[in-house]
């Protein structure tokens, strides 16, 4: 085997990864650290600035047509369901990296598998006729994920549904979050992935031939199927991927042929690229010591392909655009880390990947995201530091605190979620609204928006003023029913996704021996942290409506608040996650894969808020809840790091899935320099991680430039202007007016 | 719920039944015994004969076509694909049961779940074009069942298959022997079914969602569908099946309506219609007696409804077609049996199922099958006796051992294996050929027809004379791999036939809380029993080819055989059939279905026979093996009485899918006279099922009506000639003449 790839393996080092898949071996035996600066860095091609050029042609035409640019009604999408597509057909030979989700550019294809009416409801929104055709084959031939998840559901779980006390179920769309290996098609080739499949394919059986084995072997079929049609679809822009890379190029082609398989046949919510920097640095290394490229060929391989993360796009209905604003895929990509070994893993390459929110501009996806630590070296450090408060779309999270449960090649697979690259995939499962159950655990799991029972029907709170036991009691009842309730919808949804919509080429590109984790999520954590030290640090009077039923709370006197730093609150804040996740870990799981939680909502708070009555904590009903971990908007009187330090003590071992937190700072806060600014916000990233803290989104800059853009859409400064939201990125004015409004509303840091 | 259907259920007797669902209950308060003779019977109408006059016209046409009149190419079958279809459009006030397959009489579905490459092949083969937009859909979008076992089959398996010594499996096509409760529709209605399947939804889940409440409430789900499905289709010839049958007439039409949902939707091997006489006897009981109908208007409506079971056909390639002769459906459909209380079941209407074999013949279709016992009235006995020697078309099962098990209410689900009905479902599986798990024995594995190794590699036997022990204990070895591999492929099988083409119409008609049988099945019984003997009585020589493989023997003296009464012989096949039914039963089965076998080959028997070597029984390498459980042709030297008294030696208990026996009887055996003949075969059959035998197939004619019939196929009065083989019965002209000159060779007794 050593020999088998002569030329494409020339000058790497090391054994184990040779015979068997290995990528981080691989990577560990071959990258060279760069500890150096950013002076080495080029600009832009022409080439690039001409193909971006066009890029944003196409994309202000998307804007001007209500979002959508062109859509395909007549052929389902998957590997070989078109030829090739380029930018400009005219300029296809500047086009480094090529490969289109459909025929044309940022032209949304029609992916039924998950739901066909989901499918046809995207055409008609926008004004597009789905075929008759592809309906009768979905609805009468071939039944869809979404179909088969109502029939399982029981009236329970749509009622819990319907009032949003579990909400963002991955149940009319793909689940997302499984990152192929896509590494892999670089450094084997599809033939050697193929073989070894089917080496897995052969050893999967020993003793009976149980179900699960029978779905495994099924599944292990369907993906040595995905990699075939890999090479067929890599084959039709004239590439032969059978073989593995031989320079940085085809690396680059390559691992983008393995994603773009991806996107062609699956409609996550989110569809991560993973952990890429460092093993193409190895590729672009060799090239650059051989002298086949320059830097500026480097940066150009680099930036186009971060060009085709720029135009992913998936076709979306109007209720999924409201949960996820402002159009986006997670094609989350990390920079930096360490090695188990102390070295890290920052490469010149991680540099570059930064420097295209320089050579193209700002840019929500791909969803920038730097595994951070204080001992990444300095200068890269400071640089993605820079490049943050230039652009607003990098996003940190604690290399120190995932490393050890994930190793040290381990990608983010959707905003803040971590796991093995190409050892672990991921059953997403949104998440259970706690606000709303503790307005069930009030008023007797009547719900307080639509004055259904759709809790138990356990015993109300009769009494005026609520007596903190008495509701502890109740909220841990009504907790523990909606924890089964939640798990039970998700293991209905994950049997289903795999039923009806397996990720045949994604998996093909992870283990078959895979760690399976079941993600859940918490909403409106803040505020429930915020309600219960209320009830127990001050006189919360209730407010009934005509039937009783609790609608609104008048709260005396002064409690202690999530973001302070203030122990008798973020006390709360750690028993809640605690008491959440092992609720949820008392039930079965689906494939009995790992439950974990995440404290993480996306734009959905807006949504999950309305759909939400009041709190004891003073948000009233209907408004947004605060995104993710953040502290409550307004709760936050002590600062910025104070804020921080309140989010760093949720204990990451037991929020596995995540800890989302966003924050904006006024460029004021952090000095008058920009190289004050840049070393500033490095020691707040410093300070906020060791204290073992998981993620921080980072913004810079004021609330009157969000107010102006939001008055202004039309300037041209505002064209590209991206903000972090929670978890991921997004074009401020891709944002409906109601959530401009809620991110304009959000805590502007001004002192540190 | 009691006055729910006033009208409907007027003058029926019972409660149990009217709540929940219980035919049984409705049948035993109901019923009216009946202990006369045939005296009462009527002769076919003038309507009778016009409509089976164009049937037969029909037929004609069929045969002189090749033996299929017409295919659909374009609609995939379903149960509202079609309008409405008569057997004469011109005639169809004349028929008093509708409901077509099809548009057309005898025209063939499009099935294309089971296997797309099948479907196809059975058009192509009879010179029809296969849809380009059906072979798109269902090769693209819509995996077939066909398509998911063989993506998961080990090579194993597949060796396992190819070589015959796994033979038969149901992984080309449906595998059938489920019988719905067809009762149900008449007696209750859609609607009250619907209700309780809904009520089983909501009951289906109780702590966690595990995948097998995933799958059954799915399964409900599609039942639901299905039910809703049937109203459309008995809307669209003018009947309203939402509520239960009014009269005999509507009975017997809502019955055939649940019938007909299952052969649009499943193309079973065996399509059963099940246990229908006695509870339609209850409505014909109601109308005669409130004058509405007379004894040739109840008799017309049973010759109506059989004529549509004589219609019942399948699209089937030609591999299917060796296997299962002549096109049968195994539309098996039971009269007489025993109450528990000690009744007879038997009614008029299983007299006037007899009768229709006279009133329009013979035919192998539906599989007549009298659930026989000592204790059933004497005349009813003469007369199936009388209608068994006229037309050989009847098949005798021992109520006696069967209602033990499963109750007075089981229906058979194919030629001999009996299911609680309602109540339970098969897992179909084929069989194992044992008589090639000997060779594989004295051959370490390797196949003696294809030198392949298909076996494990166990040693060999070298030795030129088998010793006894030697071979019993590799024999062991070889089962005991063989039973693994074996029930390993069928839960791989099963899996997927419930994965992509599972029985949503005939499941709706049973309980969901649902008894489900594992079925194995053994071929080549007698020749490993006579073997066995040959090598413990007589001395075996073994033959070689030039590889050192056996591939014959010699046997110098005598041996006991199988089929002469013979407890040394006899006790080695109670020997093979426990030993090989214990080491099915170690395996985990699909669904923790209970695990059964069955002795019983169909017509396969020719087709097995050839794929198998020389045995050292004397029969030659390619010969055909001797059916189900029949001692070998030629064995028998001891009477048609010995021989039944063998096969009656084997427990049921460890063959509950059921031991076929066929016998043909020259009719001189069974004396000079008719009345003389009838009487001695009831005591033949007495005889035999006293003894605690399961099955006899009856046939009465001599081998020079068989050779008659083979050379002058043209004479009119063998256009209905039809004979029982194994398990069903088939017009003797559609065999092939392989399979004719086999029927020929078979034993006919001379004497008793």
């Amino acid at each position: 085997m050593a020999e088998r790839f002569e030329k494409e393996w020339e000058g790497f080092f090391g054994d184990a990864w040779r015979d068997d898949i290995n990528v981080r071996d691989f990577i560990q035996k071959n990258y060279t650290e760069y500890t150096g600066d950013e002076s080495f860095l080029a600009g832009p091609t022409e080439a690039t600035n001409k193909l971006w050029g066009e890029l944003q042609k196409l994309q202000k035409e998307e804007r001007a047509k209500g979002g959508v640019l062109d859509m395909e009604t007549e052929v389902v999408s998957g590997l070989t369901a078109y030829g090739p597509g380029y930018i400009n057909e005219d300029l296809k030979d500047l086009e480094q990296v090529v490969g289109l989700q459909t025929d044309k550019p940022l032209k949304r294809a029609f992916m039924p598998y998950g739901g066909i009416r989901m499918a046809e409801q995207a055409c008609t929104t926008y004004g597009y006729q789905p075929s008759e055709k592809l309906h009768e084959i979905f609805t009468k031939y071939h039944k869809t994920h979404n179909q088969a998840v109502f029939d399982v559901y029981t009236p329970e779980m749509k009622k819990a549904r319907h009032s949003h006390v579990i909400t963002g179920l991955p149940d009319t769309y793909g689940r997302g979050r499984i990152v192929g290996d896509y590494r892999r098609v670089a450094l084997y080739g599809i033939d050697f992935l193929i073989e070894k499949k089917q080496e897995d394919f052969a050893n999967c059986i020993s003793g009976d031939m149980t179900n699960d084995i029978v779905q495994l072997r099924e599944e292990i079929a369907e993906q040595i199927r995905a990699l075939k049609g890999m090479k067929e679809m890599a084959a039709a822009y004239g590439y032969d991927i059978s073989r593995p890379a031989s320079n940085a190029k085809e690396a680059v082609q390559w691992l983008y042929f393995g994603y773009l398989a991806a996107i062609k046949t699956q409609n996550g919510a989110a569809m991560s690229v993973g952990r890429v920097s460092t093993f193409l640095d190895i590729y672009i290394q060799r090239d650059l010591l051989n002298g086949t490229i320059d830097e500026a060929h480097a940066q150009e391989l680099i930036d186009h392909l971060v060009m085709k993360f720029r135009m992913v796009k998936f076709a979306r209905i109007p209720s999924y655009n409201e949960l996820f604003s402002g159009d986006p895929v997670w094609a989350t990509l990390e920079v930096g880390g360490m090695s188990n070994d102390g070295r890290s893993l920052v490469t010149k390459t991680c540099f570059r990947f930064l420097h295209t929110l320089e050579n193209m501009g700002p840019s929500p996806e791909p969803n920038l995201t730097v595994l951070y630590t204080v001992n990444l070296p300095t200068k890269f450090r400071a640089y993605a530091s820079k490049v943050s408060i230039a652009t607003s779309s990098i996003q940190y999270e604690n290399d120190e605190v995932m490393r050890p449960v994930w190793g040290d090649d381990y990608s983010i697979c959707c905003c803040v979620s971590a796991t093995q690259t190409g050892k672990e995939m991921q059953f997403f499962g949104a998440r259970a609204n706690l606000a709303k159950c503790l307005t069930y655990a009030i008023n007797g799991g009547v719900d307080e928006k639509n004055h259904e029972q759709v809790g138990p029907k356990y015993r109300p709170i009769t009494s005026e003023y609520l007596d903190y036991d008495e509701v502890m009691e109740k909220f841990d009842d009504m907790m523990e029913w909606l924890a089964g309730l939640y798990v039970n919808t998700l293991n209905a949804i994950q049997y289903m996704h795999d039923k009806y919509y397996y990720e045949a080429a994604e998996m093909a590109l992870i283990d078959t021996d895979v760690r399976r984790t079941f993600a859940t999520g918490i909403a409106g954590f803040s505020h429930v942290v915020d309600s219960i030290s209320a009830i127990k640090y001050a006189k919360v009077k209730t407010v009934r409506d005509e039937n009783g039923l609790v609608v609104d709370y008048e709260t005396e006197g002064e409690f202690p608040r999530y973001g302070n730093d203030d122990d008798r609150a973020d006390d709360i804040a750690v028993w809640l996650l605690k008491t959440f996740m092992n609720k949820i870990k008392k039930h079965h799981t689906y494939r009995n894969s790992e439950p974990t939680t995440s404290i993480l909502t996306i734009t959905s708070n807006v949504v999950y808020g309305k759909a939400t009555g009041a709190l004891p904590d003073g948000r009233k009903a209907g408004e947004p809840l605060s995104p993710g971990a953040n502290p409550a908007y307004g709760a936050e009187q002590s600062g910025l790091l104070a804020s921080l330090n309140s989010v760093a003590k949720l204990p990451y071992e037991y929020a596995l899935d995540g800890i989302s937190n966003t924050q904006t700072i006024n460029p004021s806060a952090l000095g008058n320099e920009d190289e004050e600014r840049k070393y500033n916000l490095v020691s707040v990233l410093d300070g906020y991680f060791k204290k073992g803290a998981h993620h921080l989104n980072v913004n810079v800059f004021g609330t009157e430039k969000l107010i102006d853009a939001m008055e202004h859409p039309e300037k041209e400064e505002y064209a590209n202007f991206t903000i972090r939201v929670s978890g991921y990125a997004v074009k401020f004015i891709d944002l409906t007016r109601e959530q401009q409004l809620d991110v304009i509303s959000r805590t502007c840091h001004d002192h540190l």
